[in-house]
């Protein structure tokens, strides 16, 4: 993607040494444009718990990234183990997108029990890291060619007129390495000709839609609107939404789908007024492990901090973070909901449109996430 | 009400002279707690417009005394003129809400065509307007004894165990002059002993969960968490919600509720959920003259800048507000969303509980609102 003319991906590698890696700082969006330098599994670590990156794909991608900085700073002799060590604090950052343990667990399936030399090892788990970060981007894109389809058809159905989007936090080319998945069919709509306008949803509490999302889509010339995340059942009641794509952070066999907390109750309103409701998700989003989303997907449980307060930029032009509420006011704040499949039209993946099904899913992913 | 043990109500006359209207000022809160003067029909629109007063009953208080301060100023030959230019100036300040119309056509059938002395006229409106603001209060406190029946039936459910209601926006009692519509009932519950815990939905944009629902639920002792309006679903897709009850703007015959938007989200959630959805009013709300609330309540657009932007307090203590988005995004900002009738359980009111639909809701009010 774009930003003021250059192209950017979300994390890349430092050339021509390919020892540091690189990632936007997403904390400082949408007020700086700001590159950090992560050097060690312990920046990689913070910059995932903290959400300096975050986004099912994006947190993956850091992921393997960490894998590989661990493959350099591993032992000659205890690579193995300090690479099982490395995947343990990786994946302890954040419980929710099943991304995280599909890239963990796929460097380590790469680089475990192997007998070369260190200094090879290290050249494979470059490889693997590389070939996951452009396979993401490389499978959003195709996620966008897919979902294009859709938005293609409605505007077949109302011609000269705009294909109204309504999507919920961010699942945008920053959530990912590149493309993005609830955006990528916008961007792909956007090349391709078709006129198209996302209702953006602010997101509380981290107002991912707001920050994220509107920069995002100001920065590529797309029309949209930001929304309260309280006002999507009115435009679905009055017309004004043809469409729902989101984004997943875990998606079960079956087809329920974990996304940030208030998804679940755009899809209610979606079923409820006829509007299509999309997912859209890379493989590696897929828990194949998992069938009921409600009962089984870990809900993530952040600091209250995040409700109670705000951050933003004031009329003299500096951050700050303000409370909303009384001092002695406690909150509850769970990171994401579930929605389950029955309320979803379809899912929209690398490989095509399925309908959020065991049989379905399963008729695309024969193989699972690595097949 | 109490506040640090002293009982007040929203809004009343300054004794003895009874010519200054005061009012708390809610755009202070929760910061600070200000006492202001309206000395005139002009103090009041703005009062109402600018929202130093808002919820429902309290508009519509405030509007009964804007027409008293209208009789004040009204010209001795020119009373009945003055009269009805000031209920268009009031009237005119806020869409939505059915007890602002309501207040002012009351007022203004009992002070029009009148022939006694002005002075005399002036005390007819006195009488009125007082008689607003104190049946107000007396229905908003029989609501809470109604509504204190289906808490009880809960709790006795779960024996020992605390009932969970889950409220929108504010319709506390500083929505009304006192006691409030959606709280009423928790309140009661509180003095009867019935264990009861609120969640509150922060309710963007304005934040009137945050900044008055958690205010006066800290002040009043009542055991409360605050959520963004995005958990409402996760919540009752988690059996942690027994009741859901919100306050409303405007209910037409059929039972169609306007309330803040996003009540309509959370009824769909209830009822996927089998979680009871109650929408507790005076009889003041009641639009009898509409019966599809969707298609003829109107709602209020308002300034994207509350969309745009969040005000709170620093660490430093001093009041601030920022913007969470970036400088050139658009943003749309609907004050309403409408419920309709089906999803609603019942309505909670001074007569008692009923269910929403036209045959029900005229069998507690045959005379509509004024009887």
């Amino acid at each position: 993607m774009n930003i003021n003319g250059r192209h950017y991906r979300t994390i890349w590698l430092k050339e021509p040494e390919c020892r540091i890696v690189r990632i936007i700082n997403q904390l400082a969006l949408p007020f700086s444009f700001e590159i950090l330098d992560l050097r060690t599994v312990e920046d990689i670590r913070r910059a995932i718990k903290d959400m300096y990156v975050r986004g099912a794909g994006l947190i993956g991608a850091a992921a393997a990234f960490g894998m590989y900085l661990a493959a350099l700073e591993a032992g000659d002799g205890s690579f193995d183990a300090d690479l099982a060590a490395a995947a343990r604090i990786l994946k302890g950052t954040r419980p929710t997108a099943s991304n995280l343990a599909w890239a963990v667990d796929r460097m380590l399936a790469v680089l475990s029990g192997r007998t070369e030399p260190a200094a090879q090892k290290r050249e494979t788990a470059l490889r693997a890291a590389r070939e996951i970060a452009d396979g993401d981007a490389e499978e959003c894109k195709s996620i966008g060619l897919h979902g294009l389809e859709l938005l293609r058809d409605i505007a077949q159905k109302k011609p000269g007129e705009t294909v109204n989007v309504l999507t919920h936090c961010n699942a945008g080319w920053l959530a990912f390495v590149d493309y993005g998945s609830a955006l990528s069919p916008v961007y792909a709509a956007l090349d391709s000709g078709v006129k198209v306008h996302v209702w953006v949803d602010e997101t509380r509490p981290r107002n991912q839609g707001a920050s994220l999302t509107a920069w995002e889509l100001g920065h590529h010339g797309v029309d949209h609107d930001l929304v309260p995340d309280n006002a999507g059942g009115h435009l679905m009641q009055h017309g004004l939404v043809d469409l729902v794509i989101t984004g997943a952070d875990r998606v079960t066999r079956r087809g329920d789908a974990a996304n940030k907390i208030g998804t679940y109750l755009k899809a209610l309103a979606a079923r409820e007024n006829g509007v299509p409701f999309y997912v859209a998700l890379p493989s590696s989003t897929f828990d194949f492990s998992m069938k009921d989303g409600v009962a089984e997907i870990p809900i993530e449980e952040r600091d209250a901090t995040e409700v109670r307060c705000v951050t933003g930029m004031t009329g003299r032009g500096s951050l700050e973070t303000v409370r909303i509420c009384p001092d002695t006011t406690p909150a509850r704040n769970w990171g994401f909901d579930v929605t389950p499949a029955r309320y979803i039209t379809g899912l929209i993946t690398g490989r095509g449109i399925c309908a959020a099904s065991e049989k379905e899913i399963l008729k695309l992913y024969p193989g699972g996430n690595n097949g």
